[in-house]
């Protein structure tokens, strides 16, 4: 087994036909971007659009076209350009330092993108991808997935710094949302459950596997998301300044970065001191609270989920709301059979109104710590650098979110990040 | 239940003696020290001696005789002085300037110890101390002993500051060891186990509790910790420097902070150019490795567990063995009904040789993350901030170390330490 | 008198003309930059040459234009983004975030400069522009032409961080170079000495006013620059490791920063692992040195002054040499008379080779402190800003450089960096 | 000459007694501290009152008795132990871990001040001395006259950080004293002036030497120093939040360190929160400004001159006042003549209210970097490290303050800090 793995097709589409799929969801991503929009990185965890483009590309270079005979890359410095962390492939640009490119440009990346595409389909089409390759090639198009999401991500951080409030995609506002009612909780039986992905299940990262067993304690689960309207709740309840509710790591974050409220949140016309005179939202009342988002700007919704909280603060909510955060395992044996709902969106890019008995929208903290499986070992080659090695002082995120792509929000997915984490779109799930 | 909870009594003594017992140890352990050695903070995770004298003290004071009838406090600054991060208790002295409180002297600290021994004992005479009282007193002299331990840490770190290497005990050399043979394996049956500890049983912490039940995956755990002389060899064979051993913060930190071999270790006459005259061990081999201990600076010792490592190291170091870490469960499940060895002797401080089918002598690293137990609730009250808090992004160590008072290496007990800590005496025992 | 001033035309050109051609200087050093390169900040000193290019613009919207009855600025929002440093002015993008604004686009950014230019034209035409308001397009002009080195400076320095050595202009490698003799000096008379510019002489910046006295204690200045060849025998000699030839601040930057070379040189095929395979000069030797230019990658040549040196470098070379660096007193009384030589030339952005009794080429660091001369006082409104509040923890540099446009190297200018910068075209002249 | 030079005796003291008052001096002071007082160090740029006063010592014992045939250190640890900063003598303990040294003991450093004591003076009364040897003795005691004044500046910062505000020394309020009227000026006469020491003068360090030329522009310099009542005022009139009265150094400071009111100050039950119960004045209205002085804290005192204020605040100040700080040179001619004040007194270790025409007191920021005179040579051997090395980046302070010991406070010297450094008790004179 491999870093991804999967031992029946995941469609009747072509090899070549799902690979070209997601590469043009990536180029649609970014077809609204500006050469400009493509260079900046905005803080050392995120990268420039045009990175990603490049470093996916890269990926099915080195892993695919890597393995078939007498392949010579066009563009030998792109390997130390766009390797992102595989330390068995050789030194990489440092990473603090990837907004710091602008040569290759923007469009001989697309070219590059081109040129590999065209070489994929040909080994494939001529039969020149052995099984292994085959593996990569699929662990490939998911790992490009998951930087779909990223680029997504980083890009709202970066948009988030220019005080005019660019819009990614423009959207309408929804009409009005009836406010959720009292929350409602499912039994979790006590007992073992089986937790993890199959071989047999379709693609899956290692970090997903093995199957195993697991007991569970017994408990509720919640049915739906914290809302936004709770988290407000939350805040005029003194949430922000109560350390009682936190974790002393949690305390120590809110008031190291000032935290008051959940990330790109902002009270209007309180500490507006420091904008330029177009970039407040027009319209918006004193004191209202706004959210920067791929949309623009926005008054915050009461029905939406609550997103860009940290694990911390995720747990402080829980501890105010008497309650917990579920385990990962709790979450994958009550979650089992519900609605994947409210993925990406390329027209919209932001959370629906939150409904029962759904996953997506928002990534979901869980109280889970970010181990191995029993029985996870770290592969051979540069491929078993994938999830491995980040398996320390990481919390498990389950779910998925409005930024996520059509497929990867499942049951038995691990996302993680650490606790401080805020600029991924990130709410939670309350369990008891 | 309380964060510390007892409901038979430890033993015959009367609490009044216990309490006594608790407090002489700490005085025969300090009683070796400057007023001088008492003083500085080396780092501000450790402490001075004369804080962690007053601290517990103080903690005497305020949870046991704070519910006194009548009882006022003749010191009332000492509350704010040496209040460790109680946030309930109201504000405090800011951790990393525990240094710079040179009044109240040694001196007055002594006489704090003394008038409040008086005091507790009194209202123990007196009957004045209600169950609650007398549940926080034992939770107190609990408290007072892992003090102990983190003294001796925190000495052994500050005194590693000064180049003449002072001695806080001298000790002969052990007699010269058989190295131990080959390491034996002992099988963990897959099933479900019973971890924790019980009310019944005796004094638990509340992250101890409750008992419940785990599945373990099964598995071998060794029988005995890996040996100083065995990390040399993962050190020969390049173990600093080789990515693919290391979890990515792992080798991060290496980098960060040029990890060579465990803490306190030193390679003679080869980077001895920036010290006295006086400091180096005579007759030591050029080349030879020292270590830095409360003995004074000795040659390191092949059969002794190897100690001082980070949980980032032990990790690696499984991993170029071809194993892991145990599980908290695994190794709870497994170690139950093993010797409990090596605690602390005041005489010596410092690990014997590996033995057996013991636990003791250095923490073990265990890979699992600092989490609460299944139905953990922080309590109410100050007291309610012992553990609970700090339950994100620390790694749990088991067993018990040269340094643990007699009576806390229990099969149950939960240590926790973030994961790049060197200072406390930190080994490893494998698992596969 | 004002921050800039001039009280007869520098030329017979009109004020437009004059203008236009400062204005098009910069959009000819443009124009060789693709949009990516422009984006980037490399460091917080430095900015993207877009910010650059609108901050420019910006300059003389709001000082000349601000001053026009009737004007209404197009983009009120690019007075918060592109104002650098202004208080009086209002709020502005926090220095260290100048790299994370891609809108507005580059290309919006010329249509900025294109309408400013044609408002200014315009105002001009119409007499528009008050007697006050030429002296700050006066000012404007010179301003921009500050920024035009800028420009390059901080290009080099985000050019150097990829590793595949772009090049910014191609240039022929010079005709061999017979290495300059001997170090010349030149008496300096003990005296009074006038320094200073005064307002009769053509512009001139505030901090180069008034005129005024100071006594020279007499010594001897060098004819010439220190060469690059003569920095190689400084290094041969243990200038980088010997810490009695620096200042204490100095020796701390050496360790710091592990200088061991000045800025952009490199041993080429010693430490070259972490390079991509295409990055390092083709046909150097090993062991060579290169150094990255505007030109990209070349070897170093010893007929060249010596640039990108700090403060302490030179100050530490000096002591080297038995001599010091000269005062900027000292130097503006000798230098008065000599050639200004090697100015900005597009097409070439590297210095030549030294000559006698010229200055140009890199800029001198002095002994001088930056300070205000006797009278100085800082002005009325956000001009005032432009030099006065820098007059602290600052070290003169005198002459100009191979970026500096025509015009602005000249004998009373003073420039000023802080002691351990290295990215400003920064060599030495010795004294003694 | 030397770093310290004198060719007539200051005195008609013999060598040996000067060298005994001067130590007896340092005891004194030291005689009022507990063990535990002498140990931290507060912050890298403060050492400990133990380091002082071995530091001291060793010094004697380095360039006097290391002269002396035959002398053999008892305690060659020592010289690496503390040492300060004279690279030429070796390795040192590292300047921020000297607060880490707790052996040897406070007694063992007495011991240590003793022996070397009684063999300086076996060395004088044998004529073991060397010319240059009795050069070196009174650098000696000049030298440990700084520390003097460093030791209780930096005894003050570590009892500011004792919520308990310990006193050094007790002291009665002063009677009531007349505020002064307004500020009186002398003119500072155009034309060219000597500076300098000069050295038939008495002792003077290198720094102040040689005796030279300067052109004094003319102005006006204040017969008294700035008070505290008109440093209210400044603060009263927004001093603290004006950025156009700052340099742009010094407003990042103020932003940065939060500044608001000198260090030490502090306003009464408006932040109190964080204090332990027995800690604020008592008496003291709420809203008062207090400020801690080695008195205890006390009522700000409005005729006293205002101290512990950076080179940023006072030159805000002067900026504020429509006036500017005097350059050193402006300084030394106008105050030579001038009474010399408010030395210290051990007894009372605070200034007294400014008077008219006289320097001491507090020492006050020049206008001037500080820089060598010119004709100043760096000397050979380690003794050339006392001033030049510093000779970067420090503001000039003159005068000297009533920590200052008897005979330091002179016309020539010249004292040096950063900008921003408030510990040393530094205030300011007004010039326009």
């Amino acid at each position: 087994m491999t870093a991804g793995s999967v031992t029946t097709a995941p469609s009747a589409q072509s090899d070549a036909e799902r690979f070209l799929d997601v590469r043009r969801m990536t180029d649609l991503l970014a077809s609204r971007l500006s050469v400009e929009d493509q260079i900046p990185q905005s803080m050392t965890p995120a990268s420039p659009a045009a990175w990603h483009r490049a470093h996916t590309t890269w990926f099915f270079e080195e892993f695919v076209l890597g393995r078939v005979p007498g392949y010579v890359s066009p563009e030998p410095n792109f390997r130390f350009l766009f390797n992102s962390y595989y330390e068995a492939v050789g030194p990489r640009q440092p990473r603090p330092q990837r907004g710091l490119i602008t040569r290759p440009s923007v469009a001989e990346i697309g070219d590059f993108r081109a040129r590999i595409d065209a070489a994929v389909v040909e080994a494939l089409d001529a039969g020149n991808v052995d099984e292994r390759g085959l593996e990569l090639l699929e662990l490939g198009c998911n790992h490009e997935q998951q930087h779909q999401e990223l680029m997504l991500m980083d890009l709202k951080h970066l948009f988030s710094h220019n005080p005019t409030d660019p819009v990614y995609v423009a959207r309408d506002a929804d009409p009005a949302h009836v406010a959720p009612g009292e929350m409602d909780w499912l039994a979790v039986v006590e007992g073992v459950a089986q937790i993890g992905a199959d071989s047999g299940d379709g693609f899956s990262y290692d970090n997903e596997r093995p199957r195993h067993r697991v007991w569970l304690p017994g408990g509720e689960i919640a049915t739906r998301q914290v809302t936004v309207g709770e988290w407000k709740q939350f805040m005029a309840d003194g949430g922000y300044s109560r350390p009682e509710l936190w974790l002393s790591d949690g305390w120590a974050a809110v008031q190291a970065f000032d935290w008051d409220a959940p990330g790109y949140w902002r009270r209007e016309n309180e500490d507006g001191e420091d904008r330029p005179p177009g970039a407040a939202g027009a319209g918006v009342e004193d004191g209202e609270w706004t959210a920067f988002t791929l949309n623009g700007r926005r008054p915050v919704v009461d029905a939406e989920p609550v997103m860009h909280v940290s694990f911390y603060e995720a747990d402080a909510y829980a501890r105010w709301a008497g309650a917990r955060l579920p385990t990962e395992f709790e979450w994958e044996a009550a979650t089992t059979g519900w609605d994947v709902r409210d993925e990406l969106d390329p027209a919209r890019c932001h959370p629906r109104a939150v409904s029962e008995r759904a996953i997506g929208g928002v990534w979901e903290w869980t109280a889970s710590a970010y181990l191995p499986y029993p029985g996870f070992v770290t592969e051979e080659g540069a491929a078993g650098e994938y999830n491995g090695k980040f398996m320390s002082d990481q919390h498990i995120l389950r779910g998925g979110s409005a930024l996520t792509p059509a497929g990867h929000t499942r049951h038995t997915y691990r996302n993680f990040f650490p606790a401080a984490s805020r600029w991924a779109a990130t709410g939670l799930r309350l369990a008891r």
